[in-house]
Order: structure tokens, then C-alpha cells, then sequence
């Protein structure tokens, strides 16, 4: 992806922030120190989304970047409405190690000596500040200077995205009641859901149409998106536990400490060598010699492998959907690679 | 209000509703009870919003219905997020005596056997149809069949709803931490940015601009909506502790426990009176005769009387901005008539 410039869509987004704390200054410290979370929030992603909006965009002859950076601002406002929300959903008061909006707000109030209301302020930037970034992802689109067919195709392709996308973070919610592993057809459809509709097959869809691609090469790179985005997660839930997290940047007790439901555990729940596993996965205090122990075993009843290949699966799914005239052959080169750092990462 | 039909706003939301219910249905049985939640979430309440809207709309002259509906449904929508995130922030699983959405999925953990996780599922749930909510209510605008320049201006109305709004829901949670009573000016603003710019000023202003009303009069159905706004809000802070619950359907006692920054607060630490009530004020277990206590306080300092003039002196205000031939009599009527039960409600 780093072919693709996505300076536009930063100093777009820097433009936006800047006015919005100008207007908020007229409220007061807390409403400043919001929208400076909410920047900082926006920054420091891979900008993923806009990547794809732009690559299909001009990949299909699409040439007016002041129609498509507001598409690449929406989608990934649009993304950090989700993960400030789900941080809200899942408590985290830091993301990547560094404190997030609930994480700033919550040290705020002990620095106003509102220490016992912490919790509060925590909850309610997160809340706010997801609200005004999901507004400002249906606002770029909404004031798009086009027909109304086609901001309607756009606008309901934002819709679809975040109508699935709740329904996958619902699922991800309930599915952790469950006492037994899912299955890995659930796991995958959650994935999907969760992420790989919004973060890729929408962002992709959404460049193509505004460039007037043919329904064709929209549904195409919508097919890819969804396989490619679910290729991505189904890694990043390998590394979640084979990672190195010197290389990852993750720890890889955290999702076996918190019992993740991912296709390494859907996949074990349907082995004999389940009965084993079972107690370490969901234990809070699991040590690292344990998630070693976890390790071999996962290994040696095949669920690693099988994870493997089922993202393996994915992306050459989504390679093989490429293989159409409807997609130009730079397009088509450039999303082949990009599917190949989606399975092929630090282990 | 009364005479306002907002009945096409009421089938316009009932068939977004089962249209998303049916989509829902793809994605399992939760994720069609989060819709049937919402769709709760969002009847029952007066429709004030909606009226609004068309009052100004028809008031100005506007007749095509298929144009104000829409808008109408947005603010509705609007006021359905903000409701449902602001029950997430101060941790309420009933509204009204019924159980909101939190509350309902706090229930269905329950019977879904994942009791330990009731309070997962309840923000889950509620995050997730706030962001629903709000989404349309972007949509709705955004799909509006209008020319750029007045669509502008209505997502522009918009946008600076949400945003003053969340300011003014950031500063009711950081003005909880001040140790001593705010000032008379720190209340009204704060009822101000939360409530009356969302719920009168801009509905209001909308349906002007929709109707393409004048500068004028845009400008005046907005001072009146600002004014009209805090003096509903200043009358319900009133009827929180003075008020007859079996008329209010308003306990008298919980803003006094919570220990609520009203008018007739911060009045009142102003006088010679205010050590004598201030124990009283944010005391959970504050007993009926405790109550009864602070009201005899609050009388004798001449807390009840500043927060009546206050609100009084709202109402005139708005009532008095009406008074140009900007506004025809039908509206003007209309509007003085509803001012009046701003303030003369049941004591």
C-alpha cells in the first residue's frame, strides 16, 4: 500500500481537527482537550482505508481526488468511531500501549481532583468522541458535490458498513458467553462482520463507484475485500498467540488470557486434544511457561495448522477473484501484493 | 403542540424500523432484539422535535411533506443517540420506569446465561443502537433530494448540533466534580449546549430553512428555541424537587441524592442559607423528611423564587423574539401558546 499517497486525506483530517478545536474553544479546557484526544486518536493508523478507497479510485481511471479524499476521510473517521467505541465496549483505557481517549480523560479527572469520578470522565469522552467522528464520517460523505444516485450508492454502502459492523461487534460480545468454542465457520463470519465489510470490501467498493467502475469490478473488489479483510484478522489471531511480540508489538498472552474466540481455540474445540487445552484458555493469571505449554499443544493437535491453511485459504481466494478484465492489471497488481502482507507477517 | 401532526413522522420511523429488523434478521436473534430496543427507544417520547420541524416548516409556508418528514425523522433520531448514550454514561438501565436498552440486555445476559457479563452486553448494546440512531439521523438529511447549498446548510445545523450538544454533555459530567455550587450563568449555559440547541433551536431553524424562510426569521425561531429550550429545562430542574411526583411522574428526591447542579443549587450558595442545605445536597440516602427539609430551605433563601424568576424571565424572552412580522401570526400564535407550557406545569 505505500504506493499510495494518502497525504491528502491527513491534511484533510489536520484541517478538520484544526477548525473543530478553534470552535471549541468557545466551550471550554475539556471540550479542547477532547478533540485533541480525538486527533490523536485518527493518527498514527496505517490510514488502511483511505489506502483502499484511493487505490480503487484511481485504479479504475477515477482522476478527481476532491471527490475521493472525503470518501478516504470517511472511512477512516468511520474506523475511529469503531475502535473508540470498542475500547468503551471492552474497558481498554490504552491502545498500542499508549493511554486512549478514556485513558487521558480518566488521568483528567485526577489531575481536576475528580479522581473518584474517573471512571465517568473516561466513559463519557469515549462516548462523545465516537459519536463526533462517526458524524463527521456520514458528514464528508453527505456533502460530497454529486448527483443523488450516486451519493446514495454511497451513502448505503456506509450504511451496510456500519449496519454489519454492529452486528459483529454484538456477536463478538455475545459469543463470549458461550461455554464452548464457536465454531470455525462462526469465528469467521464474526471476523467478517466485525471488521473485514467496513475496513476493506466498503472502502474498495466505495473508490470503484465513485470512479464509475462497472458493477462488475465493484462486486469483484467487494469479494476480495471481504476474503482479504478476513484473511487479516484470521492472522492477526495466529500472531495473537505465535506472535513475536518484539516483532508484533503484541503480547501473546493477552488473548489467551482473556479466552479470545478465535479459530486456533474453534478449531482445537473439535479435537481430542481439547480436554487438555481447555483450563489455560480464559485463565487470567496464565504465566508464560503456560502459553507455551498452550502452544505445543495447539500445535500438536492440528489447530495451528488448520488456522494456517484457512488463511492461507482466504487470500488465495482473494487473489483468484481478481482474475477478471474488469479489474486493470496495476490495480490487479497492486491488491495481489498487498494480499501477500496480509498472511505473510512476523512470526 | 398538539395541533401538529406528526403522524407521517411516526410511519416514516415505523418503516425504518421493520426494513432494518428484516436486515437484521440475517445476523441473528440479538442483533433483531438491539433493533426492536431502539425502535422502542425511539416511540413513546412527545415527537416534540418532529413538531418542531413542521411547525416551522408549514408555519413559513413549506407544503411538501415529503421533504420536511425526513428532516423531522433525523431529529427525532438525533434525540433517540443522545438519550440512549446518555443513559450509558450515567450507568441508567431504566428510563421512565422501564427498562432502556442497557436495562433489556442486562436481561437477556441473564437468560442467555451469561449473568456475569450483563454489564457487557448492556453498554454493548446501547453503544451500538446510539450509533445506529445517530447514523440515520445523518442519513436521513444526507438522502434529502435538494440542491448542494441547501443541504449544506441543513447538515451544517446539524453538525453544530451535535457538536454544541456533546460540549454541553462533557461539561454536566466535569461540572459534577466541582467541589461548591456552580454559578446561575454555569447552569443555564450548560442546559443551553445539552438540550436546547439540539431539541428546539435547531429543529426549529431547520424547518425555516427548509420552508426558505428569511435570514430574519431563521435567525428569530432560533433565539426563540435557544430561550424556550433552558426554560423547559429550568422548569423540569424546578420540578425535580418541588414538583407532584404523581403528576411529574418524577421522583423529588433524586436530583437532590445526585446532588444535581441546578438553578435553585447554585442560587442558593449564594446565601447565607447555603450551609445549613449544602449536607443535604448529593446525600444518597437523603430520607422523604430530609427532602421536605431542603424545599423549606430553599424557600426561605429565595432559591425557588430566583429559579421561577429565571425561568419567567426565559420564557418572556422567547415569546417577545417572536414579536416581528418575520414570523406570521399562525406561527407566532402557535409558538406563544407552547412557550406557555414551558413554564406553567404541574407544581
Amino acid at each position: 500500500m505505500h504506493e499510495i499517497q494518502t497525504v491528502g486525506v491527513g491534511t484533510e483530517l489536520q484541517r478538520f481537527f484544526a477548525a473543530a478545536r478553534l470552535r471549541a474553544s468557545d466551550y471550554g479546557d475539556h471540550y479542547v482537550a477532547l478533540w485533541d484526544s480525538l486527533e490523536h486518536a485518527s493518527s498514527g493508523g496505517k490510514r488502511v482505508r483511505p489506502a483502499l478507497v484511493l487505490a480503487a479510485f484511481t485504479g479504475l481511471g477515477g482522476t478527481d481526488l476532491t471527490l475521493a479524499t472525503p470518501v478516504a476521510v470517511s472511512f477512516e473517521l468511520l474506523h475511529t468511531a469503531f475502535v473508540i467505541h470498542d475500547d468503551v465496549i471492552d474497558h481498554d483505557l490504552a491502545r498500542r500501549g499508549v493511554a486512549n481517549i478514556a485513558g487521558r480523560f480518566a488521568e483528567r479527572a485526577l489531575a481536576h481532583g475528580a479522581g473518584d469520578q474517573a471512571g465517568a470522565w473516561a466513559a463519557t469522552a469515549a462516548i462523545l468522541a465516537g459519536d463526533l467522528a462517526l458524524s463527521e464520517a456520514h458528514r464528508a460523505l453527505a456533502m460530497l458535490p454529486v448527483e443523488l444516485e450516486l451519493r446514495g450508492r454511497l451513502l448505503d454502502l456506509l450504511d451496510r458498513a456500519v449496519f454489519i459492523s454492529a452486528a459483529g461487534e454484538l456477536a463478538d460480545v455475545t459469543n463470549a458467553a458461550s461455554k464452548h468454542p464457536l465454531t470455525v465457520a462462526q469465528v469467521v463470519s464474526t471476523l467478517e462482520q466485525k471488521t473485514a465489510v467496513y475496513s476493506f470490501e466498503a472502502p474498495l467498493q466505495a473508490g470503484a463507484i465513485l470512479a464509475g467502475g462497472s458493477d462488475e469490478a465493484i462486486g469483484v473488489l467487494g469479494s476480495y475485500g471481504r476474503l482479504i479483510g478476513v484473511a487479516f484478522q484470521l492472522t492477526d489471531d495466529i500472531l495473537g498467540v505465535f506472535g513475536d511480540p518484539e516483532k508484533t508489538g503484541k503480547s501473546v498472552l493477552t488473548d489467551l488470557r482473556e479466552g479470545k474466540q478465535t479459530t486456533l481455540i474453534a478449531h482445537a474445540g473439535t479435537t481430542t486434544g481439547w480436554p487438555e487445552i481447555a483450563p489455560y484458555i480464559g485463565k487470567p493469571d496464565l504465566t508464560e511457561a503456560e502459553a507455551a505449554t498452550v502452544r505445543g499443544l495447539l500445535r500438536a493437535c492440528g489447530a495451528l495448522q488448520a488456522a494456517d491453511e484457512l488463511a492461507t485459504d482466504h487470500l488465495n481466494r482473494a487473489v483468484a477473484a481478481l482474475d477478471t478484465a474488469a479489474v486493470p492489471a496495476p490495480l490487479r497488481e497492486m491488491l495481489t501484493v498487498l494480499a501477500g502482507t496480509a498472511v505473510n507477517r512476523t512470526r
